[in-house]
């Protein structure tokens, strides 16, 4: 099936965080997504960007039910190591239901390795919830190693009062 | 003790060096650093920087044997979460061992805290191995929550020829 994969540009910025909304509430964690359109298009935006995001797009004979022609998105931003440089990690890679089974997905990921690769970045990373067999083997299978399993990674997270404690208690120079 | 912690500039870089390569020796890991000052040099300073670092640095009095002021160090950058928005990740936290239980340490961590909140980010995350109990403990004391421990999550990695296929299996447009 005909699709591209582009570079978002702001004025995608709606049907990706229409996009995000879909995959919250398939997670039935609708209510925890806190940013919309606005601040997708601030961060992405902006003279040092959060994120950087592809969209992939049918032609008008393809779209959605709904009217959708931006079925997908692969949403990463840069991460660096101080033993290898700089690297990529991917945030969120999701299609819609209906076009899936078509090669989007995996044509979103490998897109995103690219863009890695051409900005010198030694490893593409991710998180995956281990109930979630499905993408965990598709990873798996196309070569990821699971760093918590063979390592004993384990992934921290400070936010709401710990965090602002932590802030408090920086020395003030 | 009398210790000042400050953004990380160009000429900083030979000292973060060193304090990596400390770091990975002592984890016996020596041999896996690839990047040196002048990569660091070139990444953090360029006009989207791939890193942001602290250094903590303390009088000429208290030097240490080996004659170094510049005695720690704090690298993160910036992630996004399609939730939340704008988030910092600590990428490393290092004090050099004679200047250790002074304080150091924790004067890093809380001011990456405070120039995330500055910054708007809602979360500070980290990553630490399983078998680094007083990390771990020193974190979740701090109120860390383990999301590997609680939600299932599982760190992923493509890198070498894994990342090098993925990236040729790209759509050319």
């Amino acid at each position: 099936m005909d699709f591209t994969i582009r570079p978002s540009k702001p004025e995608d910025s709606k049907d990706i965080a229409r996009m995000i909304f879909d995959l919250a509430e398939y997670e039935k964690m609708g209510d925890q997504v806190k940013i919309g359109d606005e601040e997708l298009k601030r961060d992405g935006f902006c003279e040092n960007p959060y994120y950087k995001c592809l969209i992939a797009e049918v032609p008008e004979e393809h779209k959605t039910k709904d009217g959708h022609v931006k079925v997908g998105y692969a949403l990463f931003f840069y991460t660096y190591s101080t033993w290898k440089g700089r690297c990529v990690y991917l945030e969120d890679l999701y299609v819609m239901p209906e076009l899936r089974g078509k090669g989007i997905g995996k044509a979103l990921m490998c897109s995103v390795a690219k863009v890695g690769k051409e900005q010198q970045c030694a490893r593409l990373q991710l998180s995956v919830l281990d109930w979630n067999t499905p993408s965990m083997d598709f990873y798996l299978a196309k070569g990821a190693q699971d760093l918590t399993k063979s390592e004993g990674w384990h992934f921290l997270r400070f936010d709401g009062a710990a965090l602002d404690k932590l802030a408090e208690e920086a020395p003030n120079k």
